[in-house]
Parts: C-alpha cells; structure tokens; sequence
C-alpha cells in the first residue's frame, strides 16, 4: 500500500480515529465535551461531575455525585514508597519531571493487573495527582511532608490549594478552580491526548499512557503556556508599559504566549470563561494592576494581529492571584486533563487498532558494508 | 479543513511525517537502516557501531568507535537517588515498569537544559539502561547491590550480561548480544517511535519522549512478543509435543506469538539473522530440545498458515540459552531501540510542526444542560 500524504505535516486536518468525548471548533461556542457546552460545563458544574461525564459517560445524579467525591477523597493516601521517592527528587528538578515521575512510580506500585480496573486506577490518579505535586513541592521548598490523606477539602481544586498552602481556600478560589479545571479537562486529539491513544493501541497499562501524556504535556508548545504568559506579564507595571513592550516584541517578531489557537479561528471559548474569574479574583485580592496589564494586552493584540486570548491567557493571572507559584501551573492542568486522557484511553481500547503510520522515506538509498578498517 | 480518513484504522499506510533512518519492506532483504542492510549490520557490525550510525548519523572510524565506547563505558555509574529509588520498587514489578521509572527519575536529576545536549543525554541512557534494569533485577530478587561503574565488558550488550550473571560473558554470548541490539534498533514509525516523535513534536525533553516511548513498547501488541513465545514454548518437551499443541492452538484459533508482522508480508529479515544464533547457542549449551521445538513450530505455522516467523520469535529461545529471565526481554529492547527513538526525535526537533490530528465525532449532539436536581 503506498502511503498517502494529504493534510500537512503534523498530520493537520487529517483523522486519526473517531470519538465521542468532544468536539472542538465545530458549533455553538466551539468546544462541546459529550455533547455539553463548555459555558454550561463551566457555569454550573463541578469539576467532579464533568470527571464522571468524560470518564463514566453522563452526568452524576447528587447521589452519584456524593459517592464519586466520597470515592475520591478516601484515596488520598500517598504510599510510603511514593513518598520516599518525592523525597529524592530536588527542589530545582521541572515540576512536569515530577508528575511524570510520580505517576510511573504509582503504576510500579499499584500495577493496572487488567482492563476491568481502569476507572479504578484513574479515581486513583485523581485522587493523588494533587497530593503527589504538592508533597514534592512542600518538603523540597518547605522542609515539610504534608499529610495527603487531609479530608477537609471535598473538592480536587479545593484539596490542592489546602495540600499547597495549608490553609482553607475561600469559597472563591474553589469556584475558580472548578472552572479552571472543566475548562482544562478535555480537547480532542490534542498532542497529549493523542500520545495516550498510541500508546493505549499497544494496549499497554493506564500508567504508562498517562505517563506518557504527561510528557507531551511537558513541551512548551502544548502546555507551558500560562507559565510562559506570567513570566511575560509579571515585570510590566502599567498597562501603558505593557503595550510598550508588546508593540515593541510584535516588531522583533518574538513570540508571544497564549494567544492564536491551532484550531479555534474566530475565539477561544474558554477566554471569556476564566477572564470573568481573574477579574473578580483582583478585585478580590486588590491586585488590580495584573488584570489591567493583561486587559491591555489582550486588546493591543487584537488590534495589532487581531489574535485573541486562548485558555491559558488569563489562566496566568488568575492563578497567581491565588499565589499559585507559577512553576505549578502545568502540573494544574495534569490534574485536570488526567479525566480526557483516561477516558481516550477507555475509547481506544473498546475499539483498537495498533498506531502504527508509515513514513516518508528520504535517507540515503542502498550502501554497501564498509569494514572499519577502510573508512575515512 | 474537513478531516481526510484515507488509510485504514490506526493510520495504517499514512505518511506522518518523513524520515532518513530508516526503510522496512522497501527494497533487498527488506529493512535498512541509513541505506545499509539489516544483514550487511548484524554479522559485521558491533552494536555500537550501529549506534553511531543512526545517532551521529555514519559509521566510525575505528578511532570514533574506540572513542564512542570509551565515552559510554565512563558513563555507567548511577546516581545515588536513583539507586535508592530502584531499591523502593518491589521485586514484583513489572520491568517495563521499572525502565520507564528509571528513565523518569533520571530526567529529574540530570535534566536536558536545552537541545544542545542530546547527544550527551542520549549517550548517558546508552550507558545507564543496563545498570537500571540490572541494578533493580538484582537487589529485589538476590538482594544484591551491584557494582555498576563495572569497566570489565566494553559493550553495551556484554555490560549486561556481567551485571546480571556477575559472570565475564563468553565472546559467543557478546556476539549473540551485538545481533540483537542491532536487530531492534531501529524500524521506522512503530507505535513506540511515534509515540516518542508527537511527545518530541511538544519540543519536550528526550527523557520525556524516551520515558513515553517505553511505555508504548510495553503493551503486548508491541514488545511483549519474545516473552509470549517463551512462556508458549518453555513447556514443550518434544516437537511432536510441540505440532499437537500448535495444531490445537489453531483450531482454537488462539493467538500465536512470534509470526506475522504489520508490514513484512513475506518474512522477516531479522528471523534467519537470530535463528542461526539460537541454534550455536543450544549446540554451545547442549540444549537440543528448545531449539528442535522452535524449528517445529516455525515449520508448522509455515504449512499450516503461510506465516513466517518475526524477530521476536527465535529471539525467545537465544535470550534463554543465556539465562536471561524471560521477564527481562523487552528491557533488552529498550537498550537497543533506545538508539532508534532518539535519533528519531532528533530528526523531529530538526523539522518541527506539532503533531495534532483530528478526529471523527460520533458522540451525541448538542445537549441542553439538566440542573443536578434535575437528573435521573
């Protein structure tokens, strides 16, 4: 069979296996997950029901609900071993390195024996994604080993920011992180979703496909986006400086992070949806400044390129003014799009076929051996 | 851009991109790499040589090749938190497990700060694969501590066989060892290769994409096809024994490990380079039996179905007259593919577009959203 080369590199525009968890660009406001507009999803939901909407298939009744937060808040436990291994790693290592890390370990330990644990072992991942970042974070930075199995936060957003900062977030916050991580939760066949499916069509274990997602999470053109748009914004004062020194970057062609999409035109769906908490969040905090350079930014982009804000945008100052330290946003977004990983992986499996597409050969054609001694 | 699904599923027979390292089923015996034959490589070459080959891109003059092993065998000695870490994974892991671990924790503690340095991350995986699969093997089952800055073996392959029997291997068993690795280096877009180039298409470090790149090899459609034929043959006393069995197994139409292959459709050129090995390698041990039932089933699936045997299937019975554990098969291909994956993602990192297909929707249509209280 010849091969057949058509949409761009990157396999642009070409399919790559079918889906029912999401659509992006496709109606309303662009990005549906089973159906559900992300405003409603990001409006209404916690980010628990839209986990049992990706991973379980619909969206839990108050009963279902009570029992998958239930489930979920009594699998904090970090294993000694897992601990003892966080312990290792230093305080300068890439927090992504630690995710990474973390989740293979957790499979050497806890190992998917079979297909029929898959949702248990994602609830498991869910359930200690937060407790693995910030156990490594506190003792490496902090000298302190925080008790993961901490119960008082009924919400994965909510238990991160008390596992991070040893304190009760505020109402607020937690609101803020159920939008956030809906709005993270799932994206079709983006790059880390779609290293998990090829490496679930080898019908490997769920570990070793997250672990593998985390990775591709990791490069700075798919998820370090928000950290790179605070270090951009975090110097600039005024919102007049800020549009100095984007005019200025616009004509050295430097890049500029968090905007323009690789598949959205017109919008981001998920701007509008967490700029509206980054604003109520500085009023909250006082920190007016950050919100109105990032205002300015926004429209100096649009006027100049007429690109817009993408997801990470605004996620940049709505996090920090949560004091999330920035080298923590990537590992965020992990703990989030664990649930569209996980439930592509669940998809792929039910229907598989080996990843397996060919290449464009254009090496050198035949060689004849050379032994070592007549080479030059 | 509407999607284009032309090849079948798995996008079997689609271009996903270009590559100068490689060609399977092109032309000649049917698998090249840089333009050389598989054949020419395996009885001439060391494996370092062909490592050299697909990483620097040619093959070395002796004095490159002296150099080349030189470097490796200095790079052999653990890092302490990495030894500790090994030693907190339990003798009932799974060893693919334990090599993407291995490779995770390593990415914490001697980051790729920049491209620059792939060559020399490459080079300490080269040398460090075998000491972490050895070092692990033999402090959780014999409770040993190995030694690995060992300099006694200057190959990869005969490294491993001193780390893991504690015995100098005979120049046989190093030979046998070169064939192998050179054997698995290298076969275009495999799904563990792919995997490996959409993490690198991120621009994620090369311990991510190495790390993701295992854990596709792990699944069982992938690398697990030695070890399957092991455990099938292991029992089969005589080949008559053997013939009954097969016979019997294909009439239940179970899956038979070792034959047949994704893109070689008349054989495979690896299968007459290993046989010829396994069969010095039971006269050299005095173990007729295994080998006379491999040379059975090889003959029987070739009159009964018209498959031939893959590189995996003799592989089988070569690793065991070496008393290599059959559950360290696969890690013996993540030492030796490790040189495919990274001159792959070197090739990635040189011609980058992310790797971000579509999908077909076959998910439910837009739906209203239910209040909590509202659903059943």
């Amino acid at each position: 069979m010849p091969n057949q080369t058509l949409g761009g590199a990157g396999l642009r525009g070409q399919s790559a296996g079918s889906t029912s968890l999401c659509t992006v660009g496709k109606s309303g406001t662009g990005l549906t997950y089973r159906g559900y507009d992300i405003t409603d999803l990001a409006n209404h939901a916690q980010f628990e029901e839209v986990a049992h909407l990706l991973l379980v298939g619909h969206l839990p009744t108050q009963q279902e609900l009570d029992a998958y937060k239930e489930r979920l808040t009594g699998l904090r436990g970090l294993p000694d071993a897992l601990k003892q291994v966080l312990e290792l790693i230093p305080a300068n290592a890439h927090p992504m390195d630690v995710m990474r890390t973390g989740c293979s370990v957790l499979g050497n330990l806890e190992q998917e024996m079979d297909f029929t644990q898959q949702q248990a072992v994602t609830e498991r991942m869910l359930a200690l994604f937060p407790a693995i970042i910030c156990y490594w974070y506190r003792f490496s930075h902090d000298g302190v080993r925080v008790d993961t199995h901490d119960q008082s936060e009924d919400s994965i957003g909510g238990y991160f920011l008390k596992m991070l900062t040893d304190k009760a977030p505020s109402d607020l916050h937690k609101q803020v992180m159920h939008c956030s991580l809906i709005l993270y939760a799932e994206h079709e066949f983006n790059a880390s979703t779609f290293t998990a499916r090829v490496c679930a069509s080898t019908l490997s274990d769920l570990y070793s496909c997250v672990t593998a997602a985390i990775g591709s999470l990791r490069g700075p053109l798919h998820g370090g986006a928000n950290e790179a748009a605070m270090e951009m914004i975090q110097d600039w004062k005024t919102p007049d400086e800020a549009e100095t020194n984007i005019l200025r970057m616009l004509e050295n062609k430097d890049k500029i992070m968090g905007f323009g999409h690789a598949i959205y035109r017109e919008s981001d769906p998920r701007n509008a949806l967490i700029k509206q908490w980054s604003k109520q969040l500085s009023e909250a905090v006082g920190e007016t400044q950050l919100y109105a350079v990032s205002d300015r930014v926004e429209a100096v982009m649009k006027r100049e390129k007429g690109l817009f804000c993408n997801a990470d945008f605004f996620h940049a100052s709505a996090y920090h003014f949560m004091d999330i330290p920035t080298k923590l946003f990537t590992p965020i977004f992990v703990m989030s799009r664990l649930t569209g990983w996980a439930a592509h992986v669940f998809e792929q499996r039910a229907n598989n076929r080996i990843i397996r597409p060919s290449a464009d050969y254009e090496g050198p054609e035949h060689q004849d051996w050379v032994p070592i001694e007549q080479r030059s």
